[in-house]
């Protein structure tokens, strides 16, 4: 233990902060995180790029979200992340982050720091984030999933905090699942493990970009939500979905919920299919992994109880009681926030020497 | 580490078996494990109980199957594996076990060692199944879920030696699941995780014994298949089936394979259904764990070739090439010892003070 110590005050992870109220005897000292600490924290999604600098402990000292499209490739999409990184650090008047976390839409080779194939990112496969956000910013840089590293933000800040066993799952442009085992991400053997959102659903036909028909993202996601809230416009069965595509141009997820706030009867519909197609699929995952919590979150969650409660009712219906009876089902209280303090959990974990 | 020796020596788990060869320097002692341990293993199935007595490697030295149908409740089971444990030890002339290892069809609560409610085994809920044996063998007893510890067995002596991430998936009279990720037991929250057996199929309305319709069990399995052979005995679509019905008195999986191996193809199709449920049913649970390795045991095994095929062309076919580029899927090559090589394990886990 006061060789460890040691080993963390020399790194300058840790300091005396003072000494301990006296109990009799030696005199202990109060050690704490270094107050001087700051980590990098990048979370990439399929439309925006996050940045934050986070203390020792984890909280947000800067927070910048900037639009972006990932299918542009790798190159500018890291340089906009550290070009913004470089702005809050300097704004922030840090010289040297301690370490950079990041997290990435599609999957990782951890051990390698490199992005994997997805067909939807295209010029990502195999390519080095890890090692060349590494030269830019002289300091280790740890590189996971999306889903991974907000599992990880609901860990260390949301109603995670308290479980051993639970799935983070996230609605976004696709469906995809963290899984936290024991305490510790469980990645698989190639990294892709929680890639459900190619599980297949019982009633689509759907056609995927995978090249399969019926898998999940292809049925509910933000893709394939946008995709049936502009056929019900085109059909005819929502005028209200009409004047709101009239009115923003596009149809997003947001407009769906602003459609059902309102009384749609299509767009309620097309939420409660959506929520009964992924609680179908959670439900055989309940009967798997028999989590102690599942925390949904991503871009639907803008969507909210409607969904909230059609997956619930699935999945309370479908898993057996001995697997539910103690089951919370709840959305995301870390929000837009649980990406970038999941992949600052990531690096300070690697930092501190914690195994994952 | 000079400590642990220590206790493992004053507790007789490991010997001295004399000097190792010297390599110059102070002489090294061989230490092995202590030759005169005898662990009990049970495995109780849902229609016999199998009773091994092991050595400290795990090796089987006497081993016993009893036909016995777990429905009759706990006590007659329970005296019967106890009995029989008794008759092996006398025979092989040991007069203490150092732990007796469990494994039973049912949930099973770890920490409290007791039974957990299911419909098909009326008598078992809240059973103190290992304190009572403790009792009657006065040694330390561990319980576990039947295909948690046939998937130790796989760890120990199978196919899944050299792997961390595996499934162990048994097709007995119904189906479930054992789950090894990062090289230890995953028993979820409840100790119910793996219950695949009732996760939901596509196209089957089935009704189950959980009161839900559609759950892989109730589709396939040694309880479904038997209904459905005798089902296309009635409907006349499978004279040979019913030859073999008139032969036996019964229709088990050992008559459908017959069935199949002599060019009947009605049995054929329900074999081949079967492993396509199965299959749709895996593939969305490689998709999500990410497995290195799936084997396959339980008594329909004995389906062999036309099963597995089956099933791996499900699973090849749906789930995304990341995940399977590099998953064998394979038929268990322990066999029936597969649950007291496992029920052996997980007690000698226990004495060794292995983690699980």
């Amino acid at each position: 233990m006061g060789a460890e110590l040691g080993r963390l005050t020399a790194l300058g992870l840790i300091a005396e902060i003072g000494p301990a109220a006296s109990r009799g005897g030696r005199r202990s000292t109060v050690i704490d995180i270094a107050g001087d600490i700051r980590f990098v924290a990048i979370a990439v999604d399929t439309g925006a790029v996050s940045v934050a600098i986070t203390d020792g402990r984890l909280r947000i000292v800067a927070f910048e979200r900037t639009e972006c499209d990932v299918r542009q490739g790798p190159e500018p999409v890291l340089e906009l992340a550290a070009e913004r990184a470089r702005g809050l650090l300097a704004k922030a008047g840090v010289e040297q982050p301690l370490g950079v976390g990041v997290g990435v839409p599609c999957p990782v080779d951890f051990r390698r720091g490199i992005t994997v194939a997805t067909p939807v990112m295209p010029g990502w496969d195999g390519y080095p984030v890890r090692d060349l956000l590494a030269r830019w910013f002289e300091c280790p840089v740890v590189l996971d999933n999306d889903v991974n590293v907000m599992a990880l933000g609901e860990q260390h800040a949301g109603a995670a905090r308290t479980v051993e066993n639970f799935l983070f799952v996230k609605i976004g442009a696709g469906v995809g699942c963290g899984i936290v085992a024991k305490g510790e991400l469980y990645r698989g053997m190639d990294g892709c493990a929680g890639d459900i959102g190619h599980i297949q659903v019982a009633d689509s036909d759907a056609v995927c970009a995978c090249g399969n028909s019926g898998c999940l993202e292809a049925t509910f996601g933000g893709e394939a939500l946008a995709r049936d809230a502009l056929e019900a416009v085109r059909s005819g069965r929502s005028p209200m979905l009409g004047e709101l595509l009239e009115r923003d141009g596009t149809l997003s997820a947001a407009a769906v919920a602003e459609a059902v706030a309102a009384g749609d009867a299509t767009s309620l519909q097309l939420v409660r299919t959506g929520g009964r197609r992924v609680g179908e699929v959670l439900s055989g995952l309940v009967s798997f992994f028999n989590p102690s919590l599942i925390v949904l979150g991503g871009g639907l969650a803008v969507l909210g109880h409607v969904l909230l409660a059609e997956i619930r009712s699935v999945i309370y219906r479908r898993s057996l009681p001995l697997a539910t009876k103690n089951l919370p089902i709840v959305l995301s209280d870390v929000g837009e926030h649980a990406a970038v303090i999941g992949a600052a959990r990531l690096v300070s974990d690697e930092a501190y020497g914690v195994p994952r």
